[in-house]
């Protein structure tokens, strides 16, 4: 390798949350460096920090400033936090986008939805086949996860090579798709690795992660002891699950069908890409709606209390001529997302209102993580046996854990979260630069910078009320009329009883009539001095001072 | 017992939620019982549903209207959803409080502070002393929980007895305050008892429950190997927490800080009512900043990740002085409670940032509950062993669960959710009514309902952004100008790349240019149209919908 060039290391999303996976590799000349991206996934928003914000993306302004130099688009696996922003962002890049068959299946409808041209998205064989990209040769290393053919991204570049694990765990029985393989693994370890990119979620759990291949007989157990309904949720990409769910359904006898677009959607694509061939036969609900119950199994999406999910649906009334009744058995095969815990005890309380009996993972029976636990880390850690350990896909906590396991194997290992640069070719690899790594928002159908405003406002006003006074000036600048006062979000009355709209027009009529003249000819002092009334009037009736927005009309002659 | 008289229950609050505790028993002929209240607490809002709102208590308009049938109100013990709201609702029941002494100390501090009388908190002995209340007496049996003098009721009346255990757990070792007495429940529950209204909040822990003073040798060995500062964090009422953190820390040979107001008052409190006598010396945090760090611990508000509270002042920087670095400990000895885990893990992810190392309770070594887990339910069970078991406290899914519990137990138990009046002795109990049993929010210095509009307007402001739009019309009823448009919580441009409000502004000054004139004479209809036309604008450009407020001003002659 030249002196001249260097490799580095740049994620713009995932090293600070896990979700929103975005990573970028670079090998040439400094800022010069040609140009590869490992994911380009979503975070999801919630009411607590992104009110009304459709999807949260990885801020790629950078990456765009340099699209010349971008050479492709590499993606590990088809769920959301994955390939979900592609169809969004991909004008801004313009690359080749590769995938294996089922995740590009995915990705490419994606970009179709988004009005990109699909054939963008190239069908990509696994490893030992490599893309070649500027200076980097990338492989699809098969490795399992919860979502067929997940891949590790196998990156050789100039300066060495390096494995990103993208998401996995060590399963051997993965029930679909590809087990782990270790031999596999190892073949491409032997040559001698650089860096090791590597996934962060479970680093806190203890035990070493179990395959997806023992719930199977647990559920099936339940689903043959129910005595009514069934209904089963699970994440509507963990096909395998899925499967598992309906063979258990079957072999209780029971007729199974699939409630919710998602789920219908990723059933079918593993049928077009080849990977599901035998998944068991389902009805359509209207046919389910004349079988009786106890013969009768549903799978259904929104295992996360999605309101507009099936579960959600079903927890409240009627759905798709489906009803849930006193005695039914609810499952829930998953587990609720941290954030996620409210919306999905919604959804239970509304079900134990129905007499509908719930059981969930508490038991640690009915659910598997398709993340590699913290002595699975250490495992690929050995087998891999790379110069450097770089965590990702983890918040910082989990970085930072990662960096201590890494040190307990005795490995090197680079906290990096999100914008932090490093040059992975210099020994040790540093950090040289850092960018900001921002997020984006989809907001309706326009982006948005999360720093620009509008969600904060947005908070404001929930918080706070919004408070909106209009004042009309005539040709001279005298007031015409008095100053009307319209809320939003604010209680009707206060301490004194009267109408707060009332009690805060009186107030701005008061100021309006002892107004000096220079005041009322300048609209920022008008209008600041307007703000204060109201807050301060609002403060004293009802104890908080809402946004106020003032708009001051003058009639020109 | 005259067969006139009946023994009625009803829950306004606690038996739908974790939270908000409000119990009303009544005796006496049919819509003329007297009445007590148990508890009355409050519940905490969330930017999800209740934005911008202070506190929330259960709504006692029905018990409002029958107040001169209210006799007593008793509070369980000093926890904020026992007790929380009795400042800001007494003026609306203004019956007498009892409560034993540490209880009274806060209620009548919460009652002082809301402009009630102090005085109208009656202190009172335990059991076997009994407060005559109308055709009830009323003792308060001591047992254990999180906070000190935690008491159930036993409530006498002619329809026979009634224990009421608020909440509670058996430990035999609570570290401060009474020890759970068996001897002692079983003669409450010699004589008979009719009734055992009962905690629900740990149905699903199948685990027995642990004594309180089972975590201080962990947190004793936990603290003597740290290195640098340690900081501890824990629920500030549970004073026998605090102690042992405080021991531990002396043990340790550091000396002991206290920050956050709320800590430092209940540590107050219990000195005040002489339930704590020997807690270890403290110092103030302007001392504690010119002590060594590795001769120092701090213990802070703030488990639940509140902003405001000093482990979120720490997480994000210098507070009182006081600073965290590089390898300080801060340990959670508390649970997150469902809900708050984004909060949680913000502050852990920001310590993370600083280098600090977290522990939680993850290895069940640093905290233990406060309430009855599933298999000390069934030992109260048979120690009472009541007619009926009425469920309390706990969301839907615990009261279900507790009533199956019940029936394993072979007792009979009675499903009320919030707003069911209950004929107690009636054999076997029924639901004889169902009230609106909704939520009044405090908002500012403002109780409003739940269903009054004002936090849905707040939602919906936050979800869709707001628009405002001013037209002013003559003397005539003719446009003077263009309509005008201001936008708070919505993104400046959309698809056209053109200034949003420009563009609606366009849209809404064509539509002005064709109005007919019996459309401008309407101020309804005109509102409406416009209104349509922003949203339908919006839409068109940013793809979505906002709230939209329209003023019309039409000038008099």
């Amino acid at each position: 390798m030249s002196s001249d060039n260097r490799l580095i290391y740049l994620p713009l999303g995932g090293a600070g949350e896990i979700g929103m996976n975005a990573y970028v590799y670079g090998y040439g000349p400094a800022g010069r460096e040609r140009l590869i991206l490992v994911d380009l996934g979503v975070t999801f928003p919630n009411m607590d920090g992104t009110p009304g914000v459709d999807l949260i993306f990885a801020d790629i302004a950078w990456l765009e400033q340099r699209r010349d130099r971008l050479e492709a688009i590499f993606i590990t696996h088809a769920h959301e936090d994955h390939v979900g922003a592609l169809g969004h962002l991909w004008r801004r890049l313009k690359a080749p986008v590769y995938a294996r068959a089922f995740t590009a299946n995915h990705a490419a409808r994606k970009m179709d939805e988004q009005g990109n041209d699909p054939e963008e998205v190239r069908v990509t064989g696994p490893w030992p086949h490599q893309v070649e990209a500027g200076p980097f040769k990338v492989g699809f290393l098969p490795v399992s996860h919860s979502i067929p053919e997940s891949s590790s991204m196998v990156i050789d570049s100039p300066a060495g090579r390096i494995v990103h694990t993208g998401d996995f765990k060590l399963d051997v029985t993965p029930v679909l798709g590809e087990p782990f393989d270790r031999a596999l693994w190892a073949e491409v370890a032997a040559p001698g690795v650089k860096v090791l990119t590597c996934d962060s979620t479970n680093v806190f759990s203890p035990q070493p992660g179990r395959s997806e291949a023992t719930v199977g007989p647990a559920i099936t157990q339940l689903v043959q002891r129910a005595e009514a309904m069934v209904v089963a949720t699970t994440f509507a990409s963990n096909i395998a699950r899925v499967k598992t769910l309906a063979e258990a359904g079957h072999a209780a006898g029971r007729s199974v069908c699939l409630l919710g677009r998602a789920m219908r959607r990723m059933i079918e694509a593993g049928v077009e890409s080849g990977i599901l061939t035998d998944f068991p036969t389902t009805v359509p609900p209207e046919e389910a709606a004349e079988i009786p119950r106890e013969h009768l199994m549903l799978i259904v999406t929104g295992s996360q209390g999605e309101r507009r999910a099936a579960s959600g649906q079903l927890s409240r009334g009627r759905y798709m001529g489906l009803e849930l009744k006193a005695g039914d058995l609810f499952l829930f095969s998953s587990k609720t997302i941290p954030g996620n815990e409210r919306e999905v005890l919604r959804v239970v309380n509304a079900l134990s209102e129905i007499g509908v009996d719930v059981v969930d993972d508490a038991a640690d029976l009915y659910h598997v993580s398709g993340h590699a636990n913290r002595p699975d880390l250490s495992e690929v850690h050995r087998l891999i046996n790379p110069e450097v350990v770089v965590p990702m896909h983890g918040e910082h906590r989990h970085l930072r854990e990662h960096v201590k396991l890494a040190a307990e194997n005795a490995l090197p290992a680079v906290l990096a979260p999100n914008g932090s640069m490093v040059e992975l070719s210099h020994t040790p690899p540093r950090v040289v630069d850092v960018i900001e790594a921002g997020r984006t928002y989809l907001d309706g159908a326009v982006q948005i910078g999360a720093l620009d405003g509008v969600v904060r406002d947005r908070m404001r006003m929930a918080l706070n009320g919004h408070a909106m006074v209009t004042l009309i000036l005539d040709e001279e600048g005298e007031p015409l009329g008095e100053p009307w006062v319209e809320l939003m979000g604010l209680p009707e009355t206060g301490r004194s009883n009267a109408a707060l709209a009332e009690v805060l027009e009186a107030d701005l009529d008061q100021f309006m009539r002892r107004a000096e003249d220079k005041t009322l000819a300048d609209d920022d002092k008008l209008e600041d001095a307007l703000r204060r009334i109201v807050r301060q009037g609002a403060q004293n009736e009802i104890g908080k001072k809402p946004e106020v927005t003032v708009v001051i009309s003058r009639l020109s002659a």
